[in-house]
């Protein structure tokens, strides 16, 4: 025996011991059976239905992707490549193609290219970015901003993933402020080119997907200069490698390393030391220079010719919101799923322990989440068909629809993954169990395709425009009154009887439902403005000792986003019919920012109120449509758990507005639980509709 | 030009680029520089004050590891080596001594090991996790279980680091519900020895950290039988590898594989079979096994002994929850530092852009935050405090702090890094700006040391049994009447006055702020006494048709978890001091299991008002003992927003009780933002004072 404490000191000659010789899988496939309990509604109906009319696109890419399998532990080369040979897969089974215009052979068919890129993402993550970049970004910018020449010399190599390209927008210092970007593009007449040129350190192009190691080409946005005078962001096709691999002459590539998540994509960072390409490299479609150096374009504001050139944005917000809910959905799947096998803890005595689907605290962590994810999983839908039909007379009602839901829809996919993995305990936190990828690959998506507190902000501006411009004809005096009369009458009518009405057949009325959002979304957007109102009154008079001027909403464009939460972007109003003096002007766009500055928090709540009533109302109008009585049952005891649970947590301002009492409060508590016990028998059932393959869900836990 | 789409298909003999050769580090040292206001207090005195006692511990610990240095890129074998080679150097400066026996040689001082503990979490988690299984878990079971043969033959190699060890407690069946443990140590008398036993595939001891890879020896978990009759949870050394690595005889050992994070530590899952032990390895300070199969122990009751045997674990759940926070400041200094130095949008024609400091939306994301790291640090204190002076007649006081602190803090850690990774966009998502380690590592914290669903549930428990102690000599009858004079007393004598103070002296007021806080969770507590008697009740005149008896309080001891949020832990009650018929006390332990079921959520809400009150509550006894008046100011502004953020965040509750008017919770929201934007002068500077030296911070947005 020891009597006094040596000194430490490890003995490096004795042989340390090595990994475990026996490295089967640890987990066998030996867990319990899942309880599926008989519910009343066909799951391969369900499926159907959520499926839609793409069902057999859906099917291919399910087919193709269940033969990709994982591989956890491959490192950042080794990924890449994988994830490249995927890409060249997915272009081989003509995924690509269905977006490109019919003259080259292509199908032209968004929603099946939607349906195509949201099933793609039951599978790696990283697959479904590098898609992205390579068809959605670089190739729909070549059809979208292009024209015939582009799209017959670069449309078929990039769909056919033989020419990778990047989208290069997003600059160091610029990520949110697209408008704000430093990369300049000079014409030059001698030579009939542009100049490329990235002035400063900040100005590279950065965290661009195939830049790191893939890209050959690249969609480079610039502020186009012709004859010293500046003409805003357009674009210009800028080869960025040569046939070797080899960085072209004047572009600096620096790999942007290790992410979080994502490894499989190659992002990297791009300058351009005065790089030049020929005029016809400039995408044309909506402005183009001529030979003599002549700036032309049939949209005469630049404002907003730079919102039309960047629309392409709206429909990557769009699907990349389609893809977070689809990660939502394999998350729920495995949680559910093991929730419904794992037995901890149960009455003393009994025969065997109870199932964590069982326990009340369970069941209210999951089931308000799976019914978020059918929510929006028709709103989406419904923004899908309003994306296809945009036109300029609704493009902005579209893009704050795409904004305020892509927000909504990742935000809630981080949480629900989060949620789930945490369910699952110690068996969650298994690279193998999946929600290690989920996780670390869409953290990101709060961020990318537009920074989700800018967008929010760009909706509630949108909203107050909209409202604006709904109300232009009365006199501010005449506002307040207008609204308390019109916007809130359908509540202040039925009040105080509505206020006091907890019956689960009222609590349980979509119309109820509906016109509770809608009122506190209403209300909220009245007391924004009058706050703005206000505000820019002080502050012009401030400022510029004018009178008070005619509001002038602003809007900002978080296009893709390098920052988190921040400001107005007051540089690019839509220019005002009646030109004032550009003191005058500065003034007001001054005291216009510092109003939408102060009233952020404000601002948020009111686009967070909008999309959850867009949410609901899209998918309580889907649910009116579907025939099938049990599915359209099962479907509106979701979307009675979505309203409700969004109700309680609401209910504080309900409260405070006299809309709801303490008794209404705390019946819609009540009525919360007991959906959730309600939907745990169903649970099992409504995860297995989402159709997730095996091969893609891959959790041994959930399968 | 092509006038058809060729097929699709990659020229696969093309070279693909190769990574560009130019792979300096993508982000050079060119932010602008990080803005520091001048503050009214002394940063470094708000550090010496944060690092109390044991500052010059927390410096060695920070020299030492600003030499580690981090290397994202590395694979699991890499890493971990790495890890272990990090953990010798960690012992080799004496770290592991400063908690052994004083007749040992070692300082016996929790205290200074806690700090050293805690700074070790500025650097990277994987190193504190292996740190806290081969010191805390390990060693400490030696020392607390143990005797001094233990002590003398294991206590010198465990603390350094040339024997490594394992806490072998969770098994893939039973993670929460300890009590359930399959495997089995029955005494064999002709032998002399324990026979360890894995009686099934579930019964593998899981996630057992050096497991995987590097421990030999392991302190196992396991129900003792002695002459056919069981005696429940005890604790046996058990050599799992030779010196050679390779598994004893009768050890089956997998590793776990990738984790979402902490993979430089070795997690594995053990199984044994028939492994024989001699009997002096049973770790015997509370019960033993004579020679001839007599078991003795100084705690008659099996339960009580169960949860000293566990006690151990109370410290695992103080320690875990401060390197939690630890990695919340690492977050926020990152967050905070980049956003007084990134700047995005701007007033029109203004000089610069506006700093993301600047926008209120930042502000309310980042400063609750910042004002929660503090409160618990303070928080965190005080309850090491007491668990080191924890006694038989406080133990569950303890146990119940610490469960609520754990949750609490572990919970707060993962909301604070997700917002600090969106606060910080893109840069947020590299690897080289931390947020994927400390996202990924610190994921588990709400799962190991007990899952936050189950303490949060042992905590209720707890609170509602200490509350019938206090009020068992009062006839149910008189229950409810009590309670609303005396424990609502100091709110309703003031009302309705108080409801209706909404001056900021008033909200500002720390014994006004605590008695809000005071009166929810008493008014919780009430609550759920009442509602937990009359579910008894009626569950027990449905089960066994008696009357109803005096409510019966278990308790669960989530000890370590597998599982997410469940349920009740009937079979642990302390015994009655009265037995009563088998069949009689099994009637009422399935009425209380069902009882509590069903108030989970009730429940949970109860154990985090807890929480909320108690961190409160310690930070602000803290700041009344600063002396120092401009530090004490701060202090108070920090809890200002600490106590009126979670004000906000529960009005709803206090809406509906009565204690606010709508006023009064308006009144609230506008002084939360009014602190934000008062913290925000002083942000940067209270991240400097967390005192994270460069090396452990790392991330280049934050230096």
């Amino acid at each position: 025996m020891k009597e006094t404490l040596p000194e430490p000191a490890l003995n490096l000659d004795r042989p340390l011991p090595e990994l475990s010789p026996d490295r089967e899988p640890p987990r066998p496939a030996s867990y319990p059976p899942i309880e599926r309990k008989p519910v009343p509604f066909e799951v391969k109906g369900l499926q159907a239905l959520l499926d839609g009319e793409c069902a057999d696109t859906r099917t291919m890419v399910k087919n193709l992707v269940s033969q990709f399998g994982y591989d956890d532990g491959l490192d950042v080369p080794a990924y890449r490549a994988k994830v490249l040979a995927w890409t060249v897969r997915v272009a081989e089974a003509g995924l690509g193609r269905i977006f490109i215009p019919r003259y080259l052979g292509g199908e032209e068919n968004p929603p099946k290219f939607m349906a195509a890129f949201e099933t793609l993402a039951f599978h790696d993550l990283s697959l479904v970015i590098k898609v992205g970049v390579q068809f959605g970004l670089f190739a729909g910018s070549i059809q979208r901003l292009g024209t015939e020449y582009h799209h017959r010399k670069y449309l078929a190599d990039a769909v056919a993933a033989r020419l990778l390209g990047c989208f290069a927008m997003t600059e160091i210092g610029h990520g949110s402020n697209v408008q704000g970007l430093e990369t300049t593009a000079m014409y030059d007449r001698a030579t009939d080119t542009f100049v490329i040129h990235s002035p400063s350190y900040s100005s590279g192009k950065d965290y661009i997907g195939n830049a790191g190691q893939h890209g050959r080409l690249a969609t480079v946005f610039a502020q186009l200069e012709v004859n010293g005078e500046r003409h805003g962001v357009h674009a210009f096709l800028v080869p960025i490698r040569d046939d070797a691999g080899k960085p072209m002459p004047g572009v600096t590539i620096t790999d942007n390393g290790l992410k979080m998540g994502l490894n499989g994509v190659d992002n990297g960072c791009l300058w351009f030391d005065h790089v030049r390409v020929p005029r016809l490299e400039m995408l044309n479609r909506f402005a183009e220079v001529t030979p003599d150096g002549v700036y032309q374009s049939e949209i005469k504001s630049a404002n907003a010719r730079f919102f039309t050139m960047i629309g392409t944005l709206v429909t990557g917000r769009v699907s990349i919101a389609t893809t977070a809910n689809s990660a939502a959905k394999s998350a729920l799947t495995i949680a559910v799923r093991y929730a419904a096998r794992r037995r901890q803890f149960g009455p003393p005595k009994a025969s065997q322990e109870s199932l964590l689907l069982d326990y009340p605290a369970h069941q209210a962590r999951l089931m308000p989440l799976l019914a978020n994810a059918y929510a929006l999983d028709f709103a989406l839908k419904r923004l899908l068909q309003l994306n296809e039909k945009a036109t300029p007379g609704n493009s902005r009602e579209v893009e704050t629809l795409a904004a305020a839901l892509k927000a909504f829809v990742t935000w809630n996919t981080t949480r629900t993954i989060q949620t789930c993995r945490e369910s699952c305990g110690g068996e969650g936190y298994m690279a193998v169990n999946r929600f290690a990828a989920l996780k670390a690959d869409t953290d990101v998506y709060a961020t990318f395709e537009g920074d989700n507190t800018v967008l929010m902000q760009l909706v509630a501006k949108n909203l107050l425009t909209e409202f604006r411009d709904n109300l232009k004809d009365l006199r501010p005096a005449q506002l307040a009154g207008f609204l308390v009369r019109q916007k809130l009458a359908q509540v202040a009518k039925q009040s105080p009887l509505l206020c006091l009405n907890v019956a689960k057949g009222h609590l349980l009325d979509s119309a109820a439902q509906l016109m509770y959002f809608r009122h506190r979304e209403e209300a909220l957007l009245l007391k924004n403005a009058q706050l703005f109102r206000r505000l820019l009154s002080s502050e012009q008079a401030h400022t510029a000792g004018t009178a008070a001027p005619q509001s002038t909403l602003t809007e900002s464009h978080g296009a893709t986003a390098r920052d988190g939460g921040h400001g107005a972007k007051a540089g690019s109003e839509r220019r005002a019919p009646n030109p004032e003096p550009r003191t005058s002007l500065d003034a007001r766009y001054t005291a216009s920012y510092t109003a939408f500055t102060h009233l952020q928090p404000e601002l948020l709540e009111l686009a967070h109120a909008f999309a959850e009533r867009v949410t609901l109302e899209y998918f309580t109008e889907a649910i009116a449509g579907v025939e099938n009585r049990p599915l359209q049952a099962v479907l509106k005891r979701l979307a009675d758990l979505f309203a409700l649970t969004h109700l309680d947590e609401h209910r504080a301002w309900y409260l405070e507005q006299g809309v709801f009492t303490p008794t209404k409060s705390g019946a819609i508590r009540a009525l919360v639980l007991r959906l959730c016990r309600d939907l745990r028998q169903e649970a099992v059932a409504l995860v297995d509709a989402f159709g997730i393959p095996d091969a893609c869900l891959a959790a041994p836990i959930g399968l």
